[in-house]
């Protein structure tokens, strides 16, 4: 999150989905000076022509313009208003509209779509042999901090004791997406994890490792989904001037770990 | 902690000191299958001649005599009885009365002494040149990795605020030595470690990391002392087969972070 | 919390005050069917003569007019549109404008102003000769549970040991009042407060009773400033039908606890 | 566990049952200054004739003779070694071995037996018409302080959202028997209890309150047995100059609560 020196040109950015994360993620993306909000893609034609900034009450100079794709497609979108990043936060099927043409002119795919089925996943692996392409299924730095450190301890100690806990308000139904993910990265089955539901929790994940004589907690709590636009701008910083090919978070963390 | 098969010899310990630090990692030798105590080397003339298992009310055939350095000096004992590793919690003058008896014996030299001075510490580089050397000043598996995660995660995110909460038993004086240890890693001033002292708390030390939208916590509880022990079991594992050398708990974690 | 019987009228409620807290207690009464939000009466002319629930995006069919102090006097707004409640999430100055006029008409004032002074707080006694009149300085429920319940601990076992955590975002300068309160309630010094400042942690409060041989921590949590919005509603349903005097959320908890 | 003024005689204490919980217990009441340990009665005939302080190597002039039921009924025992309270830490029996000659004797009962039929309860009752018989499944202050604040907070706001966690050593079998009372006592189905079972975790009861916008917590850690001693000391304080009646630990509390 550190600032791009004057003299280079900020990166473009486009954004695919404009629900509630979309928002979140446009907001903090018009508030980062290291990005340029070029535009919002999404389905529906209402805010067609308004702008971001306006639209969310933030201060900003950048185009922002919410288009809709009914009346534009994303060749078109791409070459009246190139951009050089697009940030995926529609659906499953979005990739499949932008992916090609996006490929072709070189520029990089950030997708943080959570339910790709496998034929999504291998059109990925496709596009990533002519550019950037990255997914996270949870884009947030501080899980996949904890995937990451997790994964390591496991590997130290791999008679270790784990248990997940994991808290959210009272209407979320069925297992964390996000706890699940950590159990299987773990080769463990879903049996440890523990569900907690009341009132208006937004998000805690914490993972326990049990010793004979000493306990080990990683913990994450979310604050609010703006924590997915600071993941987006982490991903984009770090795949700054890398090569085609597909990157996970974990690919991004590693080097990090690896040189302490 | 897993167990060498049985067909190779296990690896024999000497143990110098035996406070209740000593005793408790005593007490885990003894227990681990993996390693045979043959003796304690203590100033005290207590206990003399007395067996540690016997002392502690553990089973075990291991020998575990009780020796003082009032009767016997380090290379008598090391003629006498020799160990492929010595264990040292007796305090910063220990090293100066074994090391060089080891060294020229090749016998691998685990330190976890807390408070060396800085010729204590060159002697422990000198002795490296010839044998396998480790020193922790806290030789616990959770508390080191906590400080290995919490560096990688400072390199990720070097702005993040980053706060260490550390709470210990009322009589504790001063700030824990562990949290200046975690603070000085991260290159943080002391002031960012708040001291809670109350009741019987064993030991819990929280890192505290603030991103605008989320916060990841490490923690590490103590339950008992014995987790020392664990400690020393983990690194002498790791250690084996090691060439002569200066290592320390960050050089054997460090390969399991970079090939996660 | 529970919504009265439908042959009931429902309770008017005025809000004086319309600031970040004051719009979010306005945006909680709007959505409690129990009551009914007349109007909010501000200093500022801005979005005068418009819809409280209009203007927050919440459906609604309670008048909700957004009234300005600039134009109306209280005694002519309670009269064109009386109330039975007035709320107070305005300044400490607030009072001494609607408070005898409210106290003549018999309209129960809950205050929630922190930073009272000792002639703010004797008016408020005065009222309560008339009328009944509660004030906190912190009116979300669990905040004051924790305050209860902390007390009910100490005299249980005035020798054990209290240490409070805070935790706020980073921008927060100073102590926070709310633990100032606490320590002050359980007659301890200032100095058992350790105030953890890190990224945007939105408000924690942790109370920890060290025993000998275990620990007891009361630890809240706030998710957002909506809190103070279902503490006013808890206040106003525990008011009804109480005689005129001077209530703290003491007096009101006090009930709860005693009949176990 | 203020101390009485030297000029009142100690109460003398016989403690039955001395299992590992019966030492903690001896070794707190030999160390605090307001009781006087007489007797240990146990089944065993192992470590008769020894004296508890020498056994615990604990510094007392206490007598705290071990003696054998084999040996000795409690009647003689009563008649050559009077005391004022009996402590039962044996098995769902005992009570019914002392029971009736402590009644007879006006000799107070506190009983920690966890695992009552309805025929001992009811045996106890009867024992109530003549002495101050005194029953807690879970004798440590913490976890009945939280059993009644719990309770509280549950009569202010009956909608809250309730979860329980709870955190043991990976061997412990089944659901925790303190969350199941934890559970029973508010009402609630044993669904809310989660179960965390990790390495060495002495003992953890965590209750989360989940509110709309905010999130309160009672937690209680255990740090060793030793804690049950403390409860057995608070309760016979507390039980001094009272009439003969049944007592439980939320009497003994409630008038703290009461009066805040």
């Amino acid at each position: 999150m550190t600032q791009p020196k004057p003299s280079k040109p900020k990166p473009r950015v486009g954004l695919v989905g404009f629900g509630r994360t979309g928002k979140a993620v446009a907001s903090v993306i018009l508030q980062n000076k290291g990005f340029s909000l070029e535009w919002v893609l999404r389905q529906s034609l209402l805010l067609e022509n308004r702008q971001v900034h306006e639209y969310l009450g933030v201060k900003s100079k950048e185009p922002g313009r919410i288009i809709s794709t009914v009346h534009t497609t994303p060749a078109e979108l791409l070459d009246r208003h190139p951009v050089d990043i697009i940030i995926d936060f529609s659906s499953r099927s979005g990739i499949h509209t932008y992916g090609e043409v996006a490929a072709e002119r070189g520029v990089t795919i950030i997708s943080a779509i959570s339910h790709y089925r496998d034929e999504d996943i291998a059109l990925l692996h496709r596009l990533a042999e002519r550019t950037v392409t990255f997914w996270s299924p949870n884009i947030t730095l501080g899980v996949n901090y904890l995937l990451f450190a997790a994964k390591s301890l496991k590997k130290i100690v791999p008679w270790v004791d784990i248990q997940i806990i994991e808290e959210h308000f009272k209407g979320k139904e069925g297992v964390s997406g996000t706890a699940v993910k950590i159990a299987e990265s773990l080769k463990l089955e879903k049996s440890v994890i523990n569900s907690v539901r009341a009132g208006g929790i937004v998000g805690k994940h914490e993972i326990v490792f049990g010793f004979p004589y000493q306990t080990v907690r990683l913990v994450h709590e979310s604050i609010s989904r703006e924590a997915f636009g600071n993941g987006v701008v982490f991903v984009a910083e770090n795949l700054e001037g890398k090569p085609a090919g597909f990157y996970t978070f974990e690919s991004i963390l590693m080097p990090y770990f690896a040189s302490n």
